[in-house]
């Protein structure tokens, strides 16, 4: 097995999908039930908490992915995907319970995940194009990927946010964590 | 609610405990049944998997995090704590299965929060006081807000070397995508 074997993946469409179906139960054991000041705690300024983000994750599934998929496979390149608002939560959650999020965030992953693979893509597909309103054309395989790099964007944010509540707590041990120091590997 | 009441939170026994006893489910959650090309991803060179992180957190829950407690406990400054062995994954581990290992790493979790929470601490005791080998005298509030924040570092860790297998594949996504382009918030 060479090294690239295990730093860089092709897009594969079950691989990519057993990512995204694991993605709720994930955050639903990190977060439900969780003191909430760990619920409530952001970044500092517009930064956004674990509840937040879940509303983020929600909005996505209402309105992003599996919408765009379905514009590449009916337009092409000739209908550009909606603008997508990434601040939506704001005005959606704000007071429902982290539980209600968890759920519906779950429910709507599992019903957009039954959708696609009714659409049954083979990898010939993943090659299709659409026009993204910023970058013009990109793939449908494009798409899966960022779709599962997203989830995983926002379970790197949510860790990070909790952690730093303690970037003073954890004393000298600082330097040794990466998720307060900031430092990249 | 001022912003700092919500960007750094002090140590609390409870609220560290409820972070703490989450993560063996979420890595569960995250990683269980996965693809083998998703367990054995690493960042390249010396890196480490997701496989390897699971190990490595075994490791703590068997030789460091309560031990120095109980350190600190009974012996104070006089003791300094033993070294951890940031490698011994890679001795303990290699012919076993994910799902073994994700196995361990509960029931070690739920015995050390057991045998934390017979020891009965109170608040002042956060402020007591040991020799870490490196950086001298640290507090067990000290202690115990980097085994939180060394939970979430792991998280992210896991979630950044998934993520990174596509960071070709999600093409000019990857301008969105903090966990790919490594750009910190």
């Amino acid at each position: 097995m060479t090294s690239s074997h295990r730093t860089r993946r092709p897009v594969d469409l079950q691989e990519a999908v057993a990512i995204l179906e694991r993605t709720p139960a994930a955050l639903d054991a990190m977060l439900r039930g969780l003191p909430d000041g760990w619920i409530q705690a952001h970044e500092g300024g517009e930064t956004w908490s674990p509840f937040d983000v879940i509303g983020h994750l929600i909005h996505g599934e209402q309105t992003d992915w599996l919408a765009r998929v379905r514009i590449i496979l009916e337009h092409g390149e000739a209908r550009p995907f909606d603008k997508f608002d990434r601040l939506a939560q704001f005005a959606d959650s704000p007071a429902r319970s982290l539980d209600a999020l968890l759920e519906e965030f779950a429910a709507l992953r599992r019903a957009n995940l039954r959708d696609l693979a009714a659409l049954q893509l083979g990898p010939a597909d993943l090659a299709r194009t659409g026009t993204h309103p910023a970058f013009g054309r990109v793939t449908l395989g494009q798409l899966l990927a960022t779709w599962v790099a997203h989830d995983l964007d926002h379970v790197v944010q949510i860790s990070r946010v909790i952690a730093r509540q303690y970037s003073d707590e954890v004393g000298p041990w600082r330097a040794y964590l990466r998720v307060i120091s900031g430092q990249q590997g």
